[in-house]
């Protein structure tokens, strides 16, 4: 039976760009990690080593640095457009072009009482993320946040679970619920205020992890996609959020009681729990 | 309009397992890592706080230990198809059960000239995965291996490809080729033997890799995957080949040539090429 | 010549502890990665496997969690020495023990305008570092700050270099300046207020850096160093700061200019500047 | 009290240099990670800005390509002891200069029964490694490798160690060592055939790991460096070794035994054992 090409991509990872505007008396950052992948008709440099279509990933990276001097953005999303518009409009074998950015988060550092105009700080681990899709018909948006890092040490619960054999896990009412949360999400309208919005989505996934009482990792992550549906003009949100277990250490061998005070943060291993929240 | 939960999974992540098995003369030792992935009827979790169906994935994880105590294995996909077995069985709320596997590979010391029989090196980065996804219907297993760091100093070109005004990248007929691997495969049949299938996959893929004579990552990519599939009980390879790029390092300015012998392994960025490879 | 036993250590490393503090309206979170070196009298173990002296590194690890437990603190710097003083009091073979402390800063998620009492976010890829060593003489206290990531796109430029035959780096009076600080410093009297202090120590390294007028990593790393000296009751400053670069993308090959607005942010290689300032 | 500087340092880390030396039949392949650093006259460049004396790191960086161009190497050791002889010559300021190199270590893909003249894999996590310091007098070269990962599941006791309050770990006659052992060492001339003895000292490490009736990580550590240096022409080793903790799965509350052969590979804490064996 004759052997063929199936699914395939290729394209390039881990773009490195920053760029400075130099406004009157302030300076504007953007620190931004993108990467590329092209889907379209390149079965021939698979099959046969024919190149003749295959625009080279070192002119995708160079694309990047010339559109970013030529187009300077506000938004990763308004960025991910114009490169995935420049890259269909010039590649004829691409079908589908998709652009994943990251956005490195930098504030200007404080001296006195104000923001210093030119030096920065970088806020913390979490990143602004976006992902762009464009075929010949039409180009997706996902804006999305990841690594933002939370804890609570109250109102988290995990009770009334299934236990069988192996089931060794005690129910507890008072727990700490720590995670990594990443979320994406689709706006209603393909072009809305992307800066402002996302900073809404944002607020609204950690006020939502501040107050919501939760009684599992499923329940707090369905409470915080159904708060950003119900209040913003957000069509669906995907999250995901790693259980990072941190254990009460027992310290009755020591002749001691732990108060719920005291807690091994444990790396490995670590629950995962996924879910989409949409309309409809 | 209403919010609804779509897509959502939850499971255990980082289990970390080690087996001695003491045979007289000889240990034989295991180091993997397992990944436990649930689908079904979760929503009242997510939506209610529900958790009376959610078995807890500290459960998952005690389910592992107790499991490879029970049914010693020799190939990780044995103890993944043992795993999801297992959890559908015990788990009606379950529809299905993904099961991934990582095998840290160690190998015996050589000590004179014999293997040492309760001593082991890591052989290596490379590590051999498995993914078992079973279902009230069927189980599927992939074989696979990862982090197989390859490069070749010849028979590599990359010539013949589109330039556009971004273009600035040379043609070249002899460029350094480094890459690590990362391919998962089908069998023809459910139950092959697992261990001497897997090394025979890993040895065709590094032989071609060797004697390709490559015009692109492409090309060589879907001749490893075509080699497979020409000489073995295998059904579709699907490649993920990273670009780790050496960039010839620019001499001249020091009076000197560099006669293709100098060369900087850059980091970032880099490409990313993936294709699936099939028969019919 | 007979074989000795020089220099020797032992000890645990990555202890992790969470404590909470349960005040009424407010909870206190700790989060701290603790490490512990002995030094003394061991040789025996070493060379003869009597362990009759060694202390098990896992009885270090349960104590971190019981005189945390026992002595709730304020700062890092107090529980490495109430850590160094129990070692020290219970083992009568070591001669110094040495604590390292890494702080993860927590703070409270702002709900409406407010601190929310028991939810929290990571602040930011800096951490609050402490080492403690102490002898049957006296104790010793760094205080220090890592991975506090900085970036100044004015006020920086780096000219008047010596020429080599290898120089090929243009002097540019107007570069970005990168770096993530590794500060630790020794105060000028044993017991500070360390939690006010530390703050004052971060603000003046942050102030400084942001309005210094660099001529050169080398200079802005003293003249931060200086001016905690000169403002604070510090001792001596050591500094580590990485030159993480950022290269001017040659554009010109698209007909383009690039107005030091477009930048590569390299991973590999960087520079590494290191330097102590002290009174005296 | 005037502010002064102390100890102070510069140079580049991560210079990463790949060379091809393309014999007849045969290709040679070096992939080495340089790091540079210079300790001299430079307190002018940090007091005053001053840059006169600062050759810049990217001229290191060049230099470490132009001499790898002149200068082909067997042996890291020589390529350290070339570019130290080259920057002390070249650089009046510098009193000393401190190079270190790891070597990532590559063999051929064996094809056929032969190994492939120009195709290679990484041989595994291990890394070959050298630091040489020169100053005006004399160069000092220390060799080493590591990341030499290695396990043995018999022979490995923990037994005799003293107990306090917060002791709980049981003794055990029969537990699971494993530890990524890094080893540096110098030889006793300062010329020696590098490469033939890296190899005999490696090989001296494994046999002596895994031969050894281990009564504590300390006790086989002083094995592995005492018989170093009563086999080959060494001075001194030093020798870190973490111990990776493989804890056995208690198993009763599953009505199950674990007879010693399931565990848990645990990430966190870790021991880590450090000691320096040398003659005299």
């Amino acid at each position: 039976m004759p052997v063929t090409l199936a699914e395939n991509s290729y394209g390039k990872q881990a773009i490195r760009l920053v760029t400075v505007r130099r406004h009157a008396g302030r300076h504007e950052l953007k620190d931004v990690t993108v990467a590329i992948r092209f889907e379209g008709d390149f079965a021939a440099a698979y099959t046969d080593g024919d190149n003749q279509g295959v625009l080279p990933t070192d002119t995708m990276k160079n694309t990047v640095y010339a559109l970013a001097a030529e187009h300077p953005f506000d938004n990763v999303e308004d960025f991910g457009l114009a490169l995935t518009d420049h890259f269909l409009s010039h590649s004829p074998r691409a079908a589908s072009v998709r652009v994943e950015l990251t956005d490195h988060l930098w504030e200007p550092i404080p001296v006195g009482n104000a923001p210093h105009p030119h030096a920065f700080r970088q806020a913390g681990s979490e990143r602004r993320i976006a992902e762009v899709t464009r075929d010949r018909q039409s180009a997706r948006v996902r804006a999305g946040i990841e690594d933002l890092v939370v804890m609570k040490t109250a109102k988290s619960a995990f009770e009334g679970f299934p236990r069988d054999r192996y089931t060794t896990l005690k129910e507890t009412a008072d727990r700490i619920l720590a995670t990594a949360v990443r979320a994406t999400w689709r706006y209603s309208r393909p072009y809305v205020a992307f800066g402002p919005l996302w900073h809404e989505v944002r607020r609204v996934l950690l006020e939502t992890f501040a107050n919501h009482d939760s009684r599992s990792v499923q329940h707090t992550l369905y409470a915080m996609g159904e708060a950003v549906l119900e209040t913003l003009d957000v069509e669906e949100v995907h999250l995901v959020m790693p259980n990072r277990h941190h254990l009460p250490v027992d310290l009755t061998p020591f002749g001691m009681e732990n108060r719920n005070e005291i807690f091994v943060a444990a790396a490995e291993p670590y629950g995962l729990i996924e879910g989409t929240v949409r309309r409809g």
